[in-house]
């Protein structure tokens, strides 16, 4: 019902410039710790990809977010998590809240060029002592004239050695925790800012990975994205759209781990017969993929929820909870199937098994997700 | 997307008929072992919920299957499984093959009565020595003259010892095992019907369970639904509709569980706090919500594919078999923040944590379903 | 190492008792909601069996609890929970600290005719706010002469409507909640005392449970246990007893539910093999085996620390911890290969997943023992 | 009961040992994708850490497998599976058949400079189509003279590019292929050899493996281990060591990943507390802790019966099995916790969670362990 022939030709124009701009060269930016991020989002910006569900005024699709969902499922074909990731980081996690609150002219500065694929944009929240805890963070903007002057540090910051620009999270003033930040964009090249180190990762290696500091960068007050001390509230809403991006690009790529170790196994021979002829291999792909689809029907139920304007926030956070554990669970039952070549690193599951770890913790860990759950469902204690 | 104001018409005087006249008498009916399902079903056909989905021609609603849904989750608020079982079998099981492959003659003598309340329907398929392996019966049908003659016997029949017709499933021929049957409408006071006992069962105990023998039981052959040798087909067809029947009924039986233990575990303090304030116990209800949205999510798009016209086999099959899964878990879970009390049989989670463990085993047992998945998957052994 | 020809044979003697004492008597016993606790006992008692770590001098059989784990693993044949339990109350739960600190006269008085299954005991430690909390007890024991006037109540008492004694926990003093209390021997058919009401349980339906209130019980202080304000100290000793006793009596339980399924799966032929075949039942029922070998190497290993003088309050609390939750996964997959008559009353499997379901609960729950491991980890946080 | 003063001191020893002489380099030896195996293990062979359960006569301890036992646990404080993997290859994989079944002759020439640790030892069973189905193996060893001629391969050689001899499993014959084969020592620089390729691995990094090819490789006959055709029962019981050798090195490498986490933990401030601080935490922890400890007290038993002279199949088979399960959950856990730390290779917790996941997969996976049990409890299927 969600899908109609426009979200088919969109997916299969997505499926093959993933088959001939991406795959092949994946195994190569692995091996490197990172991929151009300028060549190829300029190659998807051409493409229109970058910018999907976002306003045509600013060189988006003006579509509707079941494209982006369409586009997420395709991405799926992507064979690692980095690339994925670092395009989501582009599109659904740093210019979200630029594209729905930022000014005409903050957008015509940097939203266009994202949405063109010439500028790569991050995301700055997590700071070294503030993952999940996003209130907490310490990094903050003084006012100084028409200026910010922003003083601190970001940490796991995806796309963090190519961008441009930066979402930044900052403390703008001293309020109450919820309500003292805002959202800023951040020229990466400004004076102060310094790419502290590129960080060595147990999976997402063709991603860059930064830590980033800032000392004394000064950025006039209009790049603030929205209104001051309304940061956190935005981010909040932001996260939504990455909790949902997150749950949605997994889909596929778990669908073929599990078609990938069915092709495998029906061809190894073990005890006199194709290992996926024995019962608890294909019993067990029945129940991954049982779960899959539970996922996959969830996703799609939020999506119309979010379609219809409803705030998705309890949906797309069991989504994310789900997807990051699912993740692990069939990445763990299909790298079993494979014997000795599971652990051979030639073996394609090894990179899903180390990529996929991540999504039970970024973008808000599982432990966050059931607290979010636990609020709208009532449960969650009043004070701690 | 799925659900209109008639539908929460529906849903409401649903809800409000379970509050009136069902939940008031569930605990007398468990006692008793047996509901009295001719007054019972009499007044549920005077509200036409037996024909929500069945041709107005024959005194149903011509509603589509999205209603069924809708009536589904509202019997959900029954405090057991029994009634809805029950309804079930009348609405879901014993009468769809009927509706859409009987004859008008024979629908006019058993379904308009079945729709009307006037009528319970019971459905014969299982034998002691054939559960979940359906094509293995041996209770065979043999022509003679206008008649078959009917011996051989059937187990676990819910409404068995008081339903008006079964819908048999029998041999009636001698060919392969996926040919030789037919489904038969059997009066159950028919000559050499012997309802040889009423089972004692672990829960579901409003409802009751024969054992039924037939030994030389004369039935007319226009009393066969559809063509002959068809009976194995049109089962299995009629099993989609029981098995999303079964996921629908469970999802709001499911949320009243965890809602109720939330309402328990607030109000009673252990170690200085209420044992609702432990982490432990709001995660773990949020994450068995969190799976409860994700079958509801997954029966949703179940029934908008049934509605579509599409075959709905592979869906339902899956959440069939998490809807078997997830009651046992939520049910175990539930039990286990009751403390002591979770132990006693006033405690309503006692029940559902005895009448849920059904249905991992009726209906086609999760193994069953693992089965049919895998089929679709093209994983399943050719030969065994 | 753990076992001489002496084990083997009290092990041999028990289970022959079991096979013609108890066995024969317990569907009756179950379906009465209560056994003969005095005639049992006293036959129990004629045997030895009720003090085998007992001291000598009042009528024990002296020997280290190595011997009494034998015959709870012995006592594992017994179809059932409830039989084990209620033994178990009298030798493991109501009469260690009794035999341990009580004075010589109180001994001769409760432990010998205990031990000579001519008194039934039953622990009084829970109340109806305070299960698993056992520091938040309300029943307290006034000073009065030479007596204790005893108010409050107690709930889930094991053997309660037959006992003669209780070993009951009241706050005896208005200080800390862990000093302020003492064990105190109450007889039962004490001025005051009030058997409130049978309980209605899910399981253990064998075993008489029952709601005691005391109003203005007068019992003279000589009854008291040891020092006053020791009770709670000596209640957690002897809780560590009920845990390995409770480990113990279900290893063997387990064990027969494994190899009940496998006698019956073997003989059962579905889909054209037996179902013992399928690779998901023989595989399944190896793992349920592995996990309870486990147990059991975990519970000789306490034993045997505890026959050094150690503490075992660790191993013991973490096999209690596992016992509760295997039992809950044996039953669970055991019942679940028993296809439609796993669902049936006369299927033994029923009983134990009715009976064992309170292993979680009873003596401490899950979450009590939890505590009481990350304690010993020294993670368990300051204050709350 | 299992340990005395000389275990422990032998414990104390090897863990000065681990500190000094091996976790320093570690990081190194991942980084280079080797250690240096001659120089460790002559290290080691000069403590007489390489031959402490093998005979006196040839330089070995002549100490019973307790004392193992403790070498094993101790080398669980290695940072990372590698080194533990290599070790054990020399001593209770490639060398207890030879100790065994080897001529004096034998053993003067290849068992001696193992225990001293001049040679390096491999074991080669596994071949690329016949990783857990021994009996399938192809390579084979035909008689020429007073010579065996060898061809084949064999896949996944653990030390394989540094050793010098392997104890190959060949058929030496065509009969039934349990047997057929025998266990040959063959020297590796043996003209015909081939080191085809060292593997890139998901884990074990600091470990060499290896696939190495046989082109008529001539070996005396002399080189047999014990009786022709016997090479399949002798590898069966040569797997006992190696089964309960990877349970007990993996003991305390658990029990580490839990500490080290409860050291972060506590130190990091999330919400308003320290992270372990969450019940969540401490409570999963303890959860983790519990199944250790149940694993290490199946493994003492083990070892208790292998001590008697007892068949450990059985027991050994369940550990191996539980020992590759729990470290893929406890690693999983505790990588959890650290939140984005646990994404980064500077955390142990990474290389734990690489190196462990081939505890399942290796020494036979965790489906042949199933069905060695199966075969134990007799259930396992006469002919598939």
């Amino acid at each position: 019902m969600l899908f109609t022939n426009e979200h088919r030709a969109l997916s299969e124009s997505v499926k093959k410039f993933v088959a001939t701009q991406i795959n092949p060269y994946v195994d190569e930016w692995e091996k490197e710790g990172i991929f151009p991020a300028h060549e190829l989002f300029k190659k998807m910006g051409d493409k229109g990809f970058l910018g999907i569900a976002k306003p045509e005024q600013f060189g988006g699709m003006g579509l509707d977010w079941s494209y982006n969902l369409a586009f997420c499922e395709a991405m799926g074909e992507v064979n690692g998590g980095s690339i994925p990731m670092a395009v989501g980081v582009q599109t659904d996690m740093a210019t979200p809240a630029l594209a729905k609150q930022g000014s005409d002219a903050l957008r015509e500065e940097f939203l266009v060029p994202a949405i063109a694929g010439d500028y790569v944009a991050c995301i700055g929240v997590s700071e070294p002592g503030a993952g999940s805890d996003v209130a907490s963070i310490r990094t903050h903007a003084r006012k100084d004239g028409d200026d910010y002057i922003i003083n601190g540090g970001k940490m796991w910051i995806t796309n963090g050695t190519q961008a441009d620009f930066m979402c930044l999270l900052a403390n703008t003033g001293d309020g109450p925790v919820h309500k003292n930040k805002s959202l800023i964009v951040l020229p990466l090249k400004s004076k102060g800012v310094t790419i502290a180190r590129k960080l060595d990762k147990l999976g997402m290696r063709a991603s860059d990975t930064a830590e980033i500091w800032f000392e004394d960068v000064r950025v006039p007050q209009r790049y603030r994205i929205g209104e001051e001390g309304m940061g956190f509230i935005y981010q909040m809403q932001q996260f939504q759209e990455e909790r949902l991006w997150g749950a949605a690009c997994n889909l596929r790529y778990m669908d073929i781990a599990v078609q990938e170790v069915i092709t495998y196994t029906r061809d190894r021979q073990a005890f006199g017969k194709s290992l996926l002829d024995n019962q608890v291999v294909h019993f067990r792909l029945a129940e991954l993929q049982t779960e899959i689809e539970a996922l996959r029907s969830m996703v799609y139920r939020a999506v119309e929820q979010m379609i219809n304007g409803e705030d998705v926030t309890y949906l797309a956070s069991m989504a994310k909870l789900k997807t990051g554990r699912l993740c692990r669970e069939v990445a763990d039952s299909c790298l079993q199937y494979y014997g000795g070549m599971g652990f051979m690193n030639e073996t394609p599951i090894t990179r899903m098994y180390r990529d996929t770890r991540l999504t039970s913790i970024g973008g808000g860990a599982d432990e966050v997700m059931l607290g979010i759950i636990a609020k709208f469902m009532g449960t969650f204690p009043d004070k701690r």
